[in-house]
């Protein structure tokens, strides 16, 4: 066999990126988990007919079929093959449906999974990519305070991130009530015409946004410059909400959806400048999504990275699922783990201490005496410290090259047994710093610092100043 | 949308379920990594050319297509199209390939993750389940240690999986060399129609495996009986090696193959019987897989649930990936742990103590005062404890209710304001005993027990005597 290549768009790690990628999804767990969020996994399958109920997104679907099957009947009846999800959210709501009845709402659950997408793989485009989802969804009901709690748990799995290297972030909410009812008191009435439009600012400026409101949207000159103006607003305060209003009552906009829009803003804004000071800004230009949303729009960007794209978005949905009976409203966000953790790691901003677990390699002196040191290892592990022992009876250098190679610090060695049949205390050296001393197995500890990998900014282990 | 039906043979577990995988998860990864495994993950799919390289596995890939692609032409161009993995074992030997001059060996590596299978679903054997894998590859050798390494890994995970209610396993090993050397020294040179045989050996008996060993391996009577003697050896010391020694000699079968296999075999069982007593056993009539494996082979049976089949199983491979100037030799086991899981659940023999991560509810007195129990659940969360805040400012008989229903132990009620704004203290209330009291979230703490949800043996928990 030839040496293979890797396949564009399918990522892998080698063993220190994925200690990197391991210490994300933990923070992600931990933190999703001491929120309350109930950890499910979903098939990594779902009928054809539901993963295409969008529409849309059908040409990113791969369909499985198996290879005995005979292809040309399998494409006959679609209806029943199955394709790859390409999100968790179309998994996650035919889950709620299917369990509803084992499930206690409102349920709040969190999701970490592989998706695929048939995409042209780019830079933080994949074809198979790792999502960590968190969502509540409510049966009938869902009140309006889940819309403030997800993107703060996010902003704090962010924030416990920023310790090993990971750039701040900034989310950025919008309210489809705002817009929707600002553009529908200023008389127009194809709101999506409008948020089709104010999604391409950043490609086409501002002239080319008001020649789409008007070609999409059919907005004169002074509705489409009342539009850029909503869209130009930004800040991490209640005075955006203050600023809306009063552009609202300048063009004579105001309505109720408008007005119960901007309160809902206001909490979300109001509690994440208390409970997550500077992370959280209202950015009224933000309309992805809005055309499915129906409350809350979510994006967030890595600060000095913003040309990733979003690394977290999400939203509120009226009908997250729904049955025959009962509609399922959901709040929800997404992180692109995969994008996120390709940027940490390409652009040299976090890095791990070692790429194995064992914090000690327990040297062999002869392989007769191997079962002393699997002893030794044996009573560290006991006790929690990872530990491996050498592979062979090499010479102590050789066994120390060993250790150094895969970044483990210490070295222990085995007491040798005197005529007597008596064994000597071992030692343990740390071979950074070359210091060597008795110890006993049942007792000694490496550091809490050097006891597992850790991921740690890379710019602190070139000497670099700690940020 | 009408309610969703499962799918047969993809099996997703509701979130009590989860908390029991996840702990079955859980210890494997800490166990492995206390050993010094690796953790790495590798992309779902391979070429699907070598993914058929077995070439008997063949019916049961799943090939992959985009929806959009002419399905005529990925027909055609089969070499190049893609398949999900059956198993974790191509895929690390290409990754070994691919990234062979970035890693150092020995390589120890775990690897946990889902695989698909396009075959019937039945009891134990579904289409998509979970895999855990531990190997160990050399580059150019690898010494027979690891053989006995790999085993006694998985004994001491398995021993930490009891505690909640796992029956106890037993590891059945055998070894290639010793079958080969003993079949060959009766004069049988088909060494793999010999193994077929003795495989079928539970099916058709040994009248049948003696018509088999006739036909398939031209056994005389005299070659078939010794072979029969052979596989009816088993024990869990090292008299097994002293009863394959007299019974080579018996026959004049002794030669160096069973020589070198008998001294390997005994090194395992005698650090076994001194490191796991119990648990592994030589098991002569062990022939599964013994014509792709090259030395030890593993089985692993659940105690009294041995109709499940192996839920652990693997061997040593002189050649686990080569490529034109080097081979990888190594050594794994891999144990099914979706297999697994489903039985703990579905046999009552594993159960967790609640379905959410939450150990306390903080109620909400009034939707005015939400911000006062979000405080709570803050100082809570900070000090590691799992907190949610109750979806609404309903009585409090309902809200203690919600925890109810979810298995929380715990619920926080803040304390009231009075006329002068000075909130009195808060009280939590355990709501198993009712014992309600007093307490400040920044020193409060539930028990170890308490605190995250564990997977608890459920005989125990229907208040049966702790085995």
């Amino acid at each position: 066999m030839s040496r293979p290549t890797p396949l564009s768009g399918f990522p892998e790690w080698l063993p220190a990126g994925r200690v990197v990628e391991q210490h994300v999804l933990d923070v992600l767990r931990r933190t999703f988990e001491l929120h309350g969020y109930v950890g499910i996994e979903t098939r990594a399958v779902e009928p054809l007919d539901q993963l295409l109920r969008k529409g849309e997104t059908s040409k990113e679907v791969y369909v499985l079929r198996r290879l005995q099957e005979d292809p040309a009947r399998a494409e006959a009846d679609r209806s029943g093959s199955l394709g790859l999800h390409f999100d968790l959210t179309v998994p996650f709501a035919r889950y709620v449906l299917e369990n509803a009845g084992h499930l206690a709402f409102p349920f709040k659950r969190y999701q970490i999974q592989k998706v695929w997408r048939g995409e042209r793989p780019q830079d933080g485009r994949f074809r198979e990519f790792v999502q960590a989802d968190i969502d509540v969804v409510g049966l009938g009901e869902l009140p309006y305070h889940y819309e403030v709690e997800i993107p703060l748990v996010m902003a704090e799995a962010f924030a416990a991130l920023a310790g090993v290297g990971m750039p701040p972030v900034q989310v950025l909410v919008n309210n489809r009530k705002v817009v929707e009812g600002f553009a529908s008191g200023l008389g127009l009435t194809d709101v999506d015409g409008v948020l089709r439009a104010v999604d391409k600012l950043d490609k086409v400026g501002p002239a080319g946004v008001t020649a789409l409101l008007a070609t999409e949207a059919g907005a004169d000159a002074a509705q489409a410059a009342a539009v850029l103006e909503l869209a130009a607003v930004r800040g991490g305060d209640l005075d955006v909400i203050d600023r809306v209003q009063a552009l609202a009552h300048r063009h004579g906009a105001e309505n109720e959806l408008l007005a119960q829009g901007l309160e809902e803003l206001a909490a979300l804004v109001g509690a994440a400048a208390q409970r997550a000071p500077g992370v959280v800004l209202a950015d009224l230009r933000i309309a992805r999504g809005l055309d499915y949303y129906t409350g809350s729009v979510y994006e967030t960007v890595l600060v000095g990275h913003e040309n990733l794209g979003s690394i977290c978005s999400g939203g509120r949905y009226d009908a997250l699922a729904a049955d025959g009976a009962t509609t399922y409203p959901g709040v929800g966000l997404s992180v692109g783990v995969t994008r996120l953790v390709s940027r940490l790691l390409s652009a040299g901003l976090v890095r791990a201490t070692r790429s194995v677990p064992s914090a000690v390699l327990v040297a062999v002196s002869t392989e007769q005496d191997r079962a002393a040191s699997e002893a030794i290892a044996a009573a560290l592990r006991a006790r929690g410290i990872p530990v491996e022992v050498a592979p062979s009876a090499a010479k102590f250098g050789k066994q120390i090259r060993h250790a150094d190679r895969r970044g483990i610090p210490f070295v222990w060695f085995p007491g040798a047994v005197d005529a007597d049949g008596v064994r000597a205390p071992g030692q343990v050296k740390d071979i950074r710093s070359g210091e060597q001393a008795d110890a006993d197995p049942g007792v000694w500890s490496p550091s809490d610092e050097d006891r597992w990998p850790r991921a740690v900014p890379a710019a602190y282990a070139e000497g670099a100043p700690t940020p």
